[in-house]
């Protein structure tokens, strides 16, 4: 008896579910969860099924390939863990959260590494018997640097997520593109507003009565990626924009932790700049 | 073509979504939405579908009993008005909330009347065409007073849900029992903080920095019933109870309109104290 | 023995605090409640202070512009009802709130008029014995529109405040500067997130996972006034952008009570695009 | 030049900010921020100020005590690293919050040791090069117990609180009494709802759609201490007990720590089982 995570996305149909839970009647699979969701504007049906059973994974899926409309994506993933590297600049609220998580066991995942442009998160991560690189920009062009940075995540076999946590540079699309939809970043704003440059002090100047941060994939317009999750915190006048950081930081690394965990379990759907989250 | 919402509740079992969704598709009925949950301490079964066609109620419901485990609930319920009869003391924000909302046609409901233990708030409904009731309970012990309401409340046909927008006074279990999962009431604090008189001033006595509601059902046991939805709001020491009265009725009448909608969609499964929504 | 609110702003200098309590020793008045708050980057001073005791007004006030900084601002003013006009389109929620409130004696203001330029709300507002102006735009460039409704404004003495409740048309400086710091609006967005037309589709279209709503005074500047207050609440992939306007019409309509009541209650004081709210 | 941070907490009477100001004033201090608060209840009146310039601390304390109605509490603080003992007993979540921060130089503490009942914690504390001290309560009498633990907390001179982070054993009054107001608790509740053993399993149970957790001071009274702070999430049928605490950690760990973070800064006034918080 095994368990399986199975994704389904494809235009939708009447019927499928029908279809869906035939197949895996017919396979003796026992469904434990189970999430649909149909965007009507956009006539597609995305399906979340966690089972438990005894099942060849290529059949099932050629089966339910089979079964589904033309261009069905079918995804059928075995629970454990995955494999991610961070990367930082400086700051170590949002690092230092996953990282504590880590040693609690508490997240179905290998860090491979921690990538950074300093060496000043060096000391905390070694801590965790974590490997470390620091892959400093200075007197390099940007695709450069993001060359030598590639180059050692290419390294890592069957690496499954970048998750950018606090990583202060803009990637290029050239970056991105390698790891399309497996780029979390954390950005210090509810997005989209204060895109860009130093968010607390937009949102100082703005004068705004709440903050907040953002989770998303990063794709090639800065900080216009699908969102996966994001919260806030209420603020008054009384708050410089130091402040705001300070309060924020609680903010984005709970938000981070939150939309890794999503990943991790598989429960992220992404399609045009949104996801369905299950 | 015509829409319908069926509700499933029965043991859980292997094969229990491709047996409904067989069914459905025999009946060529398209799924518009569909959740599933299983709680799997109580091995239980909860599906609603929202699906559309054209099919027999009765034989659609005849054969998913056949279907399904014995003692499955089956209901087939088709969107549209239901009936409902608020009861009030002498607050007129949660009532006032609901009334902006009818005359605004953004209720699914025919208010059939308003009755309360004072005239107070008739001014207030009678601008809005609702018949008014005072009952009074002057001089009336608690089962005749209650006694005089139930006799108003079954001249009403065909009433779904009494919902008590501050009805300040306890029910006694022979008037619950007569409207089982079907009475929702607002209770000024995040239960099961502060059951019972005057939350506000307990919430204010012990100090705490936030302060709720709580929509839910009525069953014999006071501020005991299944609990619909929650909401909360920061305060800090310079509320005063008053001050936690008067920012908590937001809170109610917000909460309360929430609870009533998930009630008109059908969207509530209630099992023991606990609530399933979709 | 009266009470009195008194709101100072002015440069920050030393010894501020000690000359202003000093007269209200000297003048026998009791301190109720005090709120201070130094602007560092500005370089400035507010208090608000609401005392009891007997004082002529205008001595106090004269004593007090003598001790402070050159080009302080100090006002005086007397708890008591303000005078308010209501503004709205077609939308009830948040016009409703303020007239259940007003009923139920929660608001301390007259409301003089509800002005629109439709006639959809008249039936609703005129329960309440409020009197109702159609202005309608028809055929009217947008300065000959707000002609007639600054001439109806005008008509009005001792007018406080303009509350946009759900006003779907943009001011033209002529207007805003007739009545600076004057006019409340609800945007239905948590600024500056989403300014400008349709906000709801254009958070739909963007995938947030959060939705919210800013009371601000307006200004010159579409959507870039003062904000007062902000509220949000969580959304997920199943909420369709009338799903979202739905829920936000519950955000906007508190926000923009709170807001009001802030005003009512000479809480806030404004400064650039910021407010300093006690 | 120096800062000062004067707490001041007394009966209130008319002249208070005057008499207060006007020392101030005599000693060239300015204000860089002031709070007040009165309790109309209890008549009693708080300050706190954040003042520099240059004063004999034992001077400036006894002209405010000569000045203010007898009874009168007077703390004059100077900013800077308080000393504090952490403990623990297995989980990691609150603590390593803790630690990261430390790390980070965010904390303007001394961590002088972690205590824990159990040495399952050892290995994180001991990467932070803190001092971690098992003292099991295996075949002791509670009483015997917290004599070993009062001993080694009497080894730390200056000790100014004691962080219970997720420490899960109830101290009896001979404790508490040894730190009084000084002992800070994480409770993994909103209290006053679900006190005691297991809150998950109790708001699991009790079907709640919010939990939440509280920061407080630890008295006599299991889990009556005066509050801190408060934090919730909004959880539905989905969550089972685990996945409540798993979602709870997270609102622990970043009350605890904001409590932390008010009482390091002096901005906590307790009175009766209340605070007043700056």
């Amino acid at each position: 008896m095994k368990q399986y995570r199975i994704l389904i996305d494809c235009k939708d149909e009447k019927g499928l579910v029908y279809k869906i839970s035939s197949i895996f009647f017919r396979h003796d699979l026992n469904i434990l969860s189970n999430n649909e969701f149909v965007d009507d504007k956009q006539n597609r049906f995305f399906m979340r099924s966690v089972v438990d059973g005894s099942v060849d994974d290529s059949v099932l899926k050629e089966e339910l390939a089979h079964a589904l409309p033309e261009g069905a994506s079918v995804q059928i993933v075995a629970p454990g863990r995955k494999n991610i590297v961070l990367m930082a600049t400086k700051e170590s609220h949002a690092l230092g959260d996953i990282l504590i998580r880590y040693e609690a066991g508490e997240l179905d995942a290998n860090i491979l590494a921690v990538i950074s442009n300093y060496d000043t998160l060096k000391p905390l991560v070694e801590k965790f018997d974590i490997p470390y690189h620091t892959v400093s920009h200075n007197g390099l062009e940007r695709v450069e640097h993001e060359k030598k940075v590639l180059e050692l995540l290419a390294g890592f076999n069957n690496l499954d997520y970048v998750v950018l946590a606090k990583y202060m540079r803009i990637l290029t699309p050239g970056f991105v593109s390698a790891y399309e939809d497996r780029i979390i970043n954390i950005h210090h704003s509810f997005l989209p507003a204060f895109i860009g440059a130093n968010p607390y002090k937009q949102a100082y100047e703005r004068g705004v009565k709440i903050i907040g941060a953002t989770a998303h994939f990063v794709n090639n317009d800065l900080d216009e990626g699908p969102i996966i999750a994001q919260d806030v915190k209420h603020v008054d006048h009384a708050y410089g924009w130091k402040d705001m950081q300070r309060l924020g930081r609680d903010i984005e690394k709970i938000v981070l932790s939150r939309a890794l965990k999503l990943a991790l379990e598989d429960r992220i759907f992404v399609y045009g700049n949104k996801t369905v989250i299950f």
